[in-house]
């Protein structure tokens, strides 16, 4: 009786893990982004929430929401503030399209009357990008292999060639733009 | 030696669901808010991202950057579209000030010349909502009770009494604004 349940336990055990390690290593059956050669992470939607942000545009055409989520590794690292990042760390930036609606706005006009209060929230996707440190294999751009995707297609080769150039003036941030967002 | 490996994974096993459920629904040591009396969950921050947001003012004095996490039984039934939320359910609402990095904005100007682009990100920490499902114990609020936080001391109880009357126009979707935003 207590060996059945040992080994009820044990693939329990077992079966926990390997959830586990396909989450946080674990690529897709999709196509492979251009240069880098990286596929998306499974499960990359439940990692751990690192920060958020809004990307706009001068003419006005641009309102962008973004989370970025990252694997076990790299949230360690972020919590630790240790850098380089370790090889094997992941971050993903999950944009949308900014959208509101008027009736949640209709009720934060009832609820908080005269403040005038405008709420905006993550619309329709956009796009998701990743940074995967391997620092042998992406030696050439700074330890980090990049890739875009939008809705499971890579973006092309020119689009991917702009990744590493324009990460490059957060090298003393091992080339991640994004602080982790302190814990309210 | 083989019993030996068992009584290790047994251990691991252990130790891994101790841990889930003590994020899942463990409450910290902390001051719980009034009305409602709930105390900040045990590793939200470790929770899965169901959305991103933006609250702004008509005097241009709020800015606010905003991400709902929730745990396992509330992100499963997002997912799943299913209403009412589970009791056990519980959203958190991260609030943090919206701040700028000329750096950033520099090195984005850079990589995209000539498109203005300009980045905001969650700054400095404001407050920290939860919204707990549990429809016998909150059953005169909707089966929500609600709580807030801001550097982990809870508002007070006039605070707590706007809580429910402005989430009462989503009645239809369970009291819940937040919608889940669609994986990229």
């Amino acid at each position: 009786m207590k060996f059945t349940s040992s080994l009820v336990l044990v693939a329990a055990a077992v079966g926990v893990v390997a959830v586990y390690m396909t989450s946080a290593s674990g690529q897709s059956d999709g196509e492979a982004a251009p240069i880098y050669g990286i596929k998306i992470p499974e499960g990359f939607r439940d990692w751990h929430l690192i920060s958020v942000k809004r990307l706009t545009d001068q003419a006005g055409k641009l309102h962008q929401l973004r989370a970025e989520l990252s694997n076990d590794l790299a949230t360690a690292a972020f919590r630790d503030g240790k850098l380089p990042f370790p090889d094997g760390a992941i971050i993903a930036a999950l944009h949308w399209n900014e959208a509101s609606s008027d009736a949640d706005d209709a009720a934060l006009a009832a609820g908080f009357p005269g403040q005038g209060l405008r709420s905006t929230f993550a619309g329709s996707a956009m796009n998701v990008q990743f940074m995967v440190k391997d620092s042998k294999k992406y030696a050439a751009s700074g330890g980090w292999g990049y890739a875009d995707f939008a809705n499971g297609k890579p973006g092309n080769q020119a689009l991917h060639e702009t990744c590493f150039p324009c990460h490059a003036p957060a090298k003393d941030r091992d080339y991640v733009f994004t602080r982790y967002a302190p814990t309210p």
